[in-house]
């Protein structure tokens, strides 16, 4: 399916895209704790990698590979969405980091962005535990997996609808906080990147969700 | 149904919270062109009022009056989203002139807010001249409705929540130009109202998403 093809493809490209910005635009560069500055370029990468692309593809699982045994999907699908977690908690890490560690410390929890970034993130870790407790162990009927279905698949849309959302406010923030001076309120390549970032993740999540509710 | 009424109560309540920000905090105030900073505050505003509460309640005339005549629901939704039309150009004007009767000027659509915004506007106005010409007129014949239909529910919704994001990203692009002093990088009594307002129109949004695809 040649849609499949093109979500993955802009899932590439919006990784790419968010690594040269952190990378070569911004603080320039990566670093760990001994550079907090640096260190939240971490943030948008893992978030975008996490968040949006291995969480867009661990739901497209049920719909790539139909044929394959059911039982090595569900391991897939889970797995991803682990991977998923973890690049999440990393690059929260990296920006709560950036935060303390700075001199003076910064305000951790102001933004709409993190408050709405930070329910994502839980309700994320809650649908994963729920999941795997239904779906995976033995121990639950059929009876409740089949009453948990709809719901698992609302929330799962709905989370990731609201991470890529999430994701374009950071993206707007970020723009303005690195661009203090050179300046986000005027025309510049930097800007027109940042933009096409933005709307390249909104065509990914429009995509991942149009094949999973179609 | 509660969860209409819930609906009503969350999308005034947004209302209120737009207009007493931009009436008390911020600019603090509303003008017309004679005062193109205070003209500013009209955009979020009539964008709430008009692309998220109107366009909201006119998805759910549906749903609400489900046993009145199909003929004046029609009229209302249609009717509805005119108004939300109107309301939502009335909005960019105001945001153009507050930009271009500045002195000196500022730049036109130069952020990524401005870019999905102006995309959801465009795509609002075609699925009403669309809406309008298949099931107002009587030209079209009962296949190309039945075949339209899915279409028009899909990007309804779809439009509806990017108007939302494109919100939450105005909003966050506000908060930080108008605390720029006061500092939303910090905690404070408006930055906490301005994340509520956030709040609070991703739920309404959720809400009428739910009710209209459950
Ligand atoms: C969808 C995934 C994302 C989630 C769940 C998320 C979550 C968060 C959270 C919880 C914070 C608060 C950290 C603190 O208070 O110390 C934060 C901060 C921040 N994030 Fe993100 N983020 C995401 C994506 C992004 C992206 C893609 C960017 C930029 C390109 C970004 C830019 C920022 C910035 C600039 C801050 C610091 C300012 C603030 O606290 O709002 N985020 N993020
Ligand atoms: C945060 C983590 C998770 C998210 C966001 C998520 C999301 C989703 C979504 C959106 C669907 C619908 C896919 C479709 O209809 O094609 C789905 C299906 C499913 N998920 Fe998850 N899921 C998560 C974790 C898990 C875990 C840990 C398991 C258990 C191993 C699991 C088991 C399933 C099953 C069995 C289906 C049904 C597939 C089908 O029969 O069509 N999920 N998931
Ligand atoms: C969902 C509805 C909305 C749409 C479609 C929308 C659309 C737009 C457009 C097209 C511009 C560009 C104007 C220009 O270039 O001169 C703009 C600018 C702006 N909007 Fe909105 N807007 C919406 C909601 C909001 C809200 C709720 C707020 C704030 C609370 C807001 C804050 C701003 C700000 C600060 C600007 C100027 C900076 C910029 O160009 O990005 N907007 N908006
Ligand atoms: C930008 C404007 C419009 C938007 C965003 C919009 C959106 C929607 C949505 C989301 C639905 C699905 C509602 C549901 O399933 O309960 C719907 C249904 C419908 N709309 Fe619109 N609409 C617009 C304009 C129009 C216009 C101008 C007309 C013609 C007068 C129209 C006629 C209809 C009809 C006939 C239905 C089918 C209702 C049913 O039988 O369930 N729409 N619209
Ligand atoms: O004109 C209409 O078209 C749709 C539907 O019949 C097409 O599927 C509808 O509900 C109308 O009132």
């Amino acid at each position: 399916n040649w849609v499949v093809l093109l979500v993955q493809l802009l899932g590439v490209v919006s990784v790419v895209i968010t690594a040269v910005w952190m990378g070569h635009f911004s603080q320039g560069g990566f670093a760990w704790t001994e550079d907090p500055a640096k260190e939240f370029s971490y943030h948008p990468l893992f978030m975008v990698i996490g968040l949006i692309f291995l969480y867009g593809d661990g739901i497209l699982a049920y719909r790539v590979f139909r044929n394959d045994r059911k039982f090595y999907i569900k391991i897939l699908h889970g797995g991803m969405h682990v991977a998923a977690l973890i690049f999440a908690s990393v690059g929260l890490k990296a920006v709560f980091d950036s935060h303390n560690l700075a001199d003076p410390p910064l305000a951790n929890l102001y933004s709409l962005h993190s408050w709405l970034g930070l329910l994502v993130v839980i309700g994320f870790g809650l649908q994963w535990v729920l999941g795997f407790a239904c779906f995976l162990l033995p121990w639950l009927g059929m009876s409740i997996r089949t009453m948990y279905m709809p719901y698992h698949t609302f929330w799962g849309v709905t989370l990731l609808i609201l991470a890529t959302a999430t994701a374009l406010m950071g993206i707007t923030e970020k723009a303005i906080f690195s661009m203090a001076k050179n300046g986000y309120t005027s025309h510049s390549r930097e800007g027109t990147l940042i933009n096409c970032l933005g709307l390249i993740l909104v065509i990914f999540t429009g995509l991942v969700v149009y094949l999973v509710t179609k």
